[in-house]
């Protein structure tokens, strides 16, 4: 795999489809020293996931009965979002936990959703079952080269818009975004992954040497709550030496209003986790170390408007 | 008045302490064409009254009986924010109108706060007689030469970034923002000044030919209801020929929301104001006319952090 063509060519299908997330720096947060932010979080449907998705469906070949794909709440919109835009249909199999504003937001985009009982992983079983009967396209929600190389666009185009940092700390569900950023930019700059403790996929991961189940809960489980981390992002993730932190949920809604008070930035639990790690001292940057906070995800529990 | 001058010699002295703000494509919101945002509403205290309020501390000497100010929130949470940044007492004179949210801000800064009956030229009156008892420093909120300076620094950084447009929509409350605006970029761009119908202080003394009192109600009144448009933005408006446009509540409220679910950017009703001329219609541009819209405040009624 050779992930810098993948990139770049993933980059050029979806630009024309996705937005260009603003960059923002700020020094605050008590933390004396300051942060650039990229607001990936204002893109379509709310998160990167929406990269992934238009990568997927442009680079592969959709067949009739349309695509069908499990989510957490942010990959089902983004799927949703992306067959509305290229004529697709779309079957979308979510768990109770994304609750009512992602579970609206993917019925307006138009997809056929079903809501399971339980996890995320449920409804990946349930999505399985779905493309074994119909023959409909698996858009898997992060293990999957085309869905890991969208992602991949993030980071390809922050370092476009200057980027200048030693340091990115993301977010880790499944792998998908992280798995993005290790393809893109290798060891080229250090890339901390943070994860609540409560869903700490990836951290068990490396701690067991392989992609293992762990329970998910907490304030981010349903964007952040895959369960088992992808084998894409765990085989990038020891190449690259990624260093894994994990926060308390108390630190991920601390950073989650601070963020709203300095910056204006409204985000869900898992679009504050990476600042979290900063404020909570989970990740102490050296003196001179510059850093950056990737902010991934903006759908509330509850939509400000409706 | 050389405005270029001070305009660069205000950016010189703000930019240590104001976030440079982040600009934004997006081709939506129904329109069948592009628009450029710059998100000023990200601004230190939510709007981009702290450039003014830097700009007026940093250029004039402070007496020891410090600051007052009169504001319909946005303005006295700027300088509060500003005085307790450079060391200063401040004293902030807010109409009732002001709301809750705005009132806890200025609180948070740790300004000495008074909040008086009716609307804004209320607080104004009683911020003129606490100058003249105290020999305290007024702050206007948009008719004096450094405010308008300080809040001209929006449009230098927005040249700095790269603008591509041929026309700037901006919402108008007492002509500081559009002010400033105006005096840094004459007639190199054409500027639609955006005002509800329900507070049209601009829209009223072009129509007379002079400042002229207005009464002022509706949803962004707490912020761009000052009831009479400033000399400084009056003179600037008929020297550059600025286009003036009203709009309803209704069209101010459909930006906002829209505002929230195209681009996750969560505005207060007069931070919407600018964008609504166009959703509306109350402004059509030609075909190839590029435009942007200046995004200005956030202080929502509701804080959704409280």
């Amino acid at each position: 795999m050779n992930w810098q063509t993948e990139i770049t060519a993933a980059y050029q299908r979806v630009a024309p489809h996705v937005l260009r997330t603003p960059v923002l720096e700020v020094d605050g947060f008590g933390l004396g020293y300051p942060v650039s932010f990229k607001l990936e979080q204002v893109q379509h449907t709310g998160s990167f996931k929406a990269r992934g998705a238009f990568n997927t469906l442009l680079s592969l070949d959709v067949p009739k009965s349309g695509l069908v794909a499990a989510s957490g709440g942010n990959h089902g919109a983004a799927v949703a979002y992306a067959a509305q835009k290229l004529g697709h249909r779309a079957k979308i199999f979510v768990p109770e936990l994304a609750g009512p504003a992602k579970i609206g937001l993917i019925e307006r985009c138009g997809a056929d959703l079903e809501v399971v009982g339980g996890v995320y992983a449920n409804a990946l079983t349930a999505a399985q079952a779905y493309e074994a009967e119909t023959g409909a396209m698996q858009v898997h929600a992060y293990d999957a080269n085309p869905t890991v190389a969208g992602q991949g666009t993030v980071a390809l185009e922050w370092e476009e818009q200057d980027l200048d940092a030693d340091t990115i700390l993301i977010a880790v569900g499944g792998g998908g975004l992280i798995g993005g950023a290790m393809a893109w930019l290798g060891k080229r700059r250090k890339i901390v992954a943070v994860e609540p403790a409560l869903a700490p996929t990836l951290n068990a991961a490396l701690a067991a040497g392989a992609p293992t189940q762990v329970d998910v809960s907490g304030v981010a489980a349903n964007a952040l709550g895959a369960g088992k981390i992808g084998q894409i992002c765990f085989d990038l993730a020891q190449e690259t030496q990624v260093e894994s932190v994990l926060v308390p949920d108390d630190a991920i809604l601390t950073a989650q209003a601070a963020l709203w008070k300095e910056t204006r930035q409204l985000v869900e639990p898992a679009g504050a986790t990476a600042l979290s790690a900063l404020m909570c001292g989970a990740y102490e940057p050296a003196p001179d170390e510059k850093v950056a906070v990737l902010l991934c995800g903006s759908n509330l529990s509850e939509d400000p408007f409706g």
